[in-house]
């Protein structure tokens, strides 16, 4: 990653909670699904440090959601995804890697099924919107497809239970994982769930009224004072350190799930109508490239992240950062499978990595 | 427009020119399509200037193609949009709207038929290549959807024609508005249009071969040394004055092709399949938003873009700027009509402004 001055205008959305983001030292930006997702506040390791032992908050309005209603909605979900969601309950979220008819992914939201005709796919960078609304028109299928005005706002860090059943009262510490609740904050009802884009424990709040943005943010706040609560985002550290996998960044829809290590949310011996189960039934096992884990012992530029090995090409760098906890350069690689039945280390700029599974293991990372 | 930081990671994508646009000391991106797209070199001021005097080189590649082939690709494109596009010709440049069912625009891009059955969409800033392999999919259509490895270079300016003819011959002085030729460059052959994001004329070269764009950036410039071509970019001065609509910006899929002036793009009495005809004939006539002009003779801080009048929701400015040329302040406004009907200026800020008809007429400007 590097920085460059971001034009700012109406097409790269603010959010309702970008005066309270500016107010609190934003440094950076990235553009998400056509809307500002801060990047970094004081500094990646200084940010990293804080998340994993306080509280953060998070202005994710990026993760816009798709919402699918109506009468076709199970069908229109589940035509989308590979994955079983006849299992899926209300208020639960399901992890759904979404795949076109070749195969290739078309983004990896979170699911929340609110009820069995109204879904919410709380969407990675592209435009899920205007698949779903493809697949709708064509199939003319009874739904409306549209993103609700919802601004999801997490809490992220090991204070994070602490800090929210401040603000909505105990019952949420017995919220488990993945699974939700319609908690009323001002008299407005709106959604929680016990998920978010670290391993540091925590929850996202869907706001569901940009006017109660500001007092949201502004409570949590005033409630988390002695938590030392900051403003935070997504950190790069924290993410490849937990093994997150990051659409756009580390797959695309060139990639299927098997070369990223998501075959188990892909159910081939279901008895569903998928898009994408009869392409993948034939890639099974005979997928070229694998995503793993390069660990280097020593911090690197990646001047190129196209990887060769004698002169032949081994595979692309996805995403990579120095960790300061464990002191390696960790990085995503997308290897080619060949490479990797021969080889468990790769040479690149003159350092050696070992080539690992992810998420990497603590023996990995410790070692 | 203001600018931060922008972190710059594999998912906003770099493009074969970004070490040239880099080393040529580009200042700030937008995020588009995915990709970077440059904003600024010198200053807005400075840019424009020189855009309208001289010849500048865009790297555009951020507008992404999206191409249909196969036996359905007519079928396809004419459902996707209410403009009719049976008169379409081989290696024509078409202004396409593309509209939803419910008549909102998905999208506008340029496309070029290279034959039937192979058409290319030169998409602005939404994931079109979802909606249409949606689309595909539910209908089950003879076509392959995908984004093809092109990168448009543009050549903009009044002497953008001589710095072209000097590369590729006299013969593409002859090459009409919205029209194209394959041309050669070191045995490549790829399309060129005489089309681009601005009104100082030029054209735009479809790049096809990533190993060949850092050498038709530097014969570019060999070749424009004497006309004093810059590295540029789309130039939010030069597209206000001239009246050039931006999607995301001034427009989106709540808005339909009256509300924003398309309505000479929409072939409403046309025998096609189109997806959006039927809601557009029921919008017809009685849309309830104009985009128009505001006019302001001092430069403006639009702190709130939300225009009020009297206390009622009168509009919403979409994009603006200060031009030097016409020492004023111009804005585009999405305003309702019945605001409009009553009114032929609005007071923002304490300072009033003519509205005016889109493009802004040499009058206006000029008053």
């Amino acid at each position: 990653m590097y920085v460059k001055l971001l034009s700012i205008s109406r097409r790269t959305r603010s959010t309702p909670f970008s005066r309270r983001v500016e107010a609190a030292g934003v440094k950076a930006y990235t553009v998400y699904n056509h809307m500002l997702l801060p990047t970094e506040f004081v500094s990646y390791e200084d940010d990293y440090w804080h998340l994993c032992k306080h509280v953060q908050v998070w202005d994710v309005s990026a993760e816009r959601q798709v919402e699918i209603r109506g009468p076709g909605a199970m069908r229109l979900v589940q035509l989308m995804t590979p994955r079983d969601i006849s299992k899926a309950q209300d208020k639960q979220c399901f992890y759904l890697p979404l795949c076109n008819a070749q195969g290739g992914i078309i983004n990896d939201p979170i699911a929340i099924r609110h009820s069995p005709e109204r879904w919410w796919l709380s969407i990675a960078d592209s435009d899920v919107k205007l698949w779903a609304q493809g697949l709708a028109s064509g199939l003319e299928l009874d739904v409306e497809v549209f993103e609700p005005e919802v601004w999801p706002l997490a809490v992220q860090g090991p204070m994070a239970e602490e800090l929210v059943s401040r603000l909505f009262g105990e019952q949420i510490r017995s919220i488990r994982f993945f699974r939700g609740e319609y908690l009323t904050f001002r008299g407005k009802s709106m959604y929680m769930a016990r998920s978010g884009w670290s391993k540091q424990g925590g929850f996202e709040i869907y706001l569901n009224d940009a006017s109660l943005a500001e007092p949201l943010w502004d409570e949590l706040f005033r409630l988390g004072a002695d938590l030392e609560v900051r403003a935070g985002c997504p950190n790069m550290i924290e993410r490849l350190e937990s093994g997150l996998l990051s659409y756009g960044n580390d797959f695309d829809d060139s990639i299927n799930p098997f070369e990223c290590g998501l075959d188990h949310f892909i159910n081939l011996d279901a008895d569903i109508k998928s898009l994408s189960l009869a392409a993948l039934r034939k890639l099974a096992g005979k997928h070229e490239k694998q995503l793993s884990g390069l660990v280097f012992n020593q911090k690197m530029r990646f001047e190129k992240t196209c990887l060769e090995a004698n002169n032949n090409n081994a595979g692309v760098v996805t995403s990579h950062c120095w960790s300061p906890r464990y002191g390696k350069h960790l990085a995503f690689a997308m290897l080619n499978r060949d490479y990797l039945s021969n080889h468990t280390s790769i040479e690149v700029e003159g350092v050696a990595a070992n080539i690992t599974a992810l998420p990497f293991s603590s023996d990995v990372l410790n070692a």
